[in-house]
């Protein structure tokens, strides 16, 4: 089999060294044949080409890589390869929650497989145990730590007594944050984790600007201190649950028993969680990022396309509503200003306002209270409790 | 596709339940046909036959699921119903560990599939994991909590502050534990389950008589104090390593941070990892027995088989041997007498008697010391550190 690579940086470099160079007994076959790169790295290897033409127009390519992140041109290449019947398998979690539904058409109508486990949870064969769990079980809901950039983050607040600051410097200096960290601290990636996680398990497309989403980069020291005098600890986490046809979804900081697994996840892993009726809870982890992982999941995917190993098609048919009265939850909030409400109870600590509700509330309710806090502090910090 | 089960106890009436009752979409077109059990059970159900000849005869069957447990008759019926080309499906870890090259072989020689997974993490997707891993990767070592009765027992004990005979007479209670509970608290259990984890990971069958075991079932109420005062927390472990050639496995309590995952376990849930070279770290978590879990497990294969999803044949020709002196590593014992060695050091906690190695020893060193502690004192507590 016939493999060629989109992007030659960390990921697509993976590839190439597990398929052409690491080459198990099940990957003597197959081979990375050419890489797609800018015409400056042309001599970080001797299989570089600069054309998208000379991998689609290729007819000894079976598999495309796409490693180059971002929504353009990964979209335009992908459906490019689609159409020109070679498969797909992609770790670009952007480009797949945002366009996922073309694709597995494209793919479809020419006959190939699009598949994307590297998407989500890095190395954990995350998706593949959702379609797994999905041909016995309806699932219920799905759990869990998504973003390893975050929780190496939370983890040296935690365990090194730093800063926030501090902690994402340090993120930045091992490579688990990028220069602008934004869609990792501000929760997009999570997001689109969420997303492509939903499709998956309950077969439909959700859309990310229905569900609340709020930012990490606001959780500080004394955060965690606080709750460590309660034997809790604060992690970011993605969700989604289904009842009755609806959903609700968040991606927001938890606030976690001290004893709860997720509480216990050290620095930059990833720990998924989904809850089927006859299987019950499976918990998930490993590391959500990096080079050989992430490497590792794509591979896998060439693997099984290579052979003819699926759960089925994906459908994203099913209409469910997102709803804001689903399911009853207990928030907290720290801000700088005194609110004196019905819904949520004054607990003062070292100076800190913190608000923690008096009974679970809906999400609607939740919403509306958040809304205001943040617009009289942006640097408020909004958590909700693990249910 | 038509099944016969064999057995028609917890487990067997979790297959039955599943695939006749529950139906997914996937499972529109399976169904249980037949059902083996005692004439006594005949009215517990219409379709139970009490005559194994009733199944091999039956050529309308596909596959059958073995959930009788203990090794006889299972392995003359497992036999059985490979050579009358019948596929076989098992949840029954002690005739696998014993007998799974007789079945491989069989199985082989007939067209059929033999699959186990539920054997080893009950409905946690392990040996599928084990078996995609290795598609790319060389395992290097497999660790975890692979029984549920014993981490119950151990969770208990944590804490509600219950003693060991108590928290096992809940296990008894709640269903977890049998009225003989030697299989599961002196590691028989756990054994199996290294014996077939380590046969998908290092193609090879290992000798469960060579590798040390011990009993959890000296682990005082006093030493989950004693520990928790150093921040730790005692687990009851399964384990297998191998490097150069050689392969070590233990089956032991384990002293672990209170901060790491395995320690945070509640209830009767397993956590098993395994460390692949590019994979790194992955672990999966879940419910390691009970009915409908079990029976999901069990159902997956059924449909693997189905949809004729196979990771490739299990091999167990590599020559690897046993090796107690592979690796160093530290060790704490409690008992009643006093030791002056120089290869432990003598801690008093509240008047027991704690030794821990005064550096990393090797299995054999240790294996020496500990064998005539326990000759001296049975109700020693014998443990190891976590790498």
């Amino acid at each position: 089999m016939k493999l060629a690579i989109l992007g030659f940086g960390t990921i697509g470099g993976g590839v190439y060294e597990i398929v052409n160079h690491r080459k198990s007994p099940a990957l003597m076959d197959t081979e990375v044949v050419k890489i797609l790169d800018l015409p400056r790295n042309k001599d970080k290897c001797d299989i570089i080409v600069c054309d998208i033409k000379d991998i689609t127009e290729d007819e000894t390519i079976d598999v495309v890589v796409e490693t180059m992140g971002g929504i353009h041109p990964a979209y335009e290449f992908i459906m490019d390869c689609l159409t020109h019947k070679k498969h797909v398998v992609t770790a670009n979690k952007a480009v797949v929650a945002a366009h996922m539904e073309d694709f597995l058409k494209a793919a479809k109508e020419n006959g190939v497989e699009f598949r994307f486990e590297a998407s989500t949870g890095g190395g954990i064969p995350w998706l593949a145990a959702i379609q797994k769990a999905r041909r016995i079980d309806e699932i219920q809901s799905f759990y869990g730590i998504f973003n390893g950039t975050t929780n190496y983050i939370l983890d040296s607040m935690n365990t090194q007594n730093t800063g926030f600051s501090e902690a994402l410097l340090n993120a930045q200096k091992l490579g688990y944050a990028e220069a602008n960290p934004s869609a990792d601290i501000d929760g997009f990636d999570v997001q689109n984790k969420v997303v492509i996680s939903s499709a998956l398990s309950f077969d439909t497309k959700i859309n990310m600007k229905d569900f609340p989403c709020y930012t990490m980069s606001t959780i500080s020291f004394e955060d965690i201190l606080y709750l460590k005098s309660k034997n809790q600890m604060i992690k970011y986490i993605g969700e989604a649950t289904v009842k009755d046809g609806a959903y609700e979804a968040f991606v927001m900081p938890n606030v976690l028993s001290a004893s709860s697994l997720e509480a216990n996840v050290p620095s930059n892993f990833n720990l998924i969680s989904l809850y089927g009726e006859t299987i019950g809870e499976l918990k998930f982890y490993g590391q959500g990022a990096g080079k050989l992982p992430t490497a590792n999941a794509i591979v896998e995917d060439v693997l099984d396309i290579k052979e003819g190993m699926t759960y089925g098609d994906i459908s994203l048919d099913k209409e469910i509503s997102y709803s804001d009265t689903l399911q009853d939850h207990a928030y907290l909030i720290r801000t700088n200003k005194m609110y004196l409400e019905d819904i949520v109870d004054h607990v003062d600590h070292v100076g800190a306002n913190y608000y923690v509700s008096t009974k679970p509330i809906s999400t609607k309710e939740f919403t509306a209270f958040a809304t205001r806090v943040l617009e009289e502090n942006p640097q408020a910090m909004i958590a909700k409790y693990k249910n």
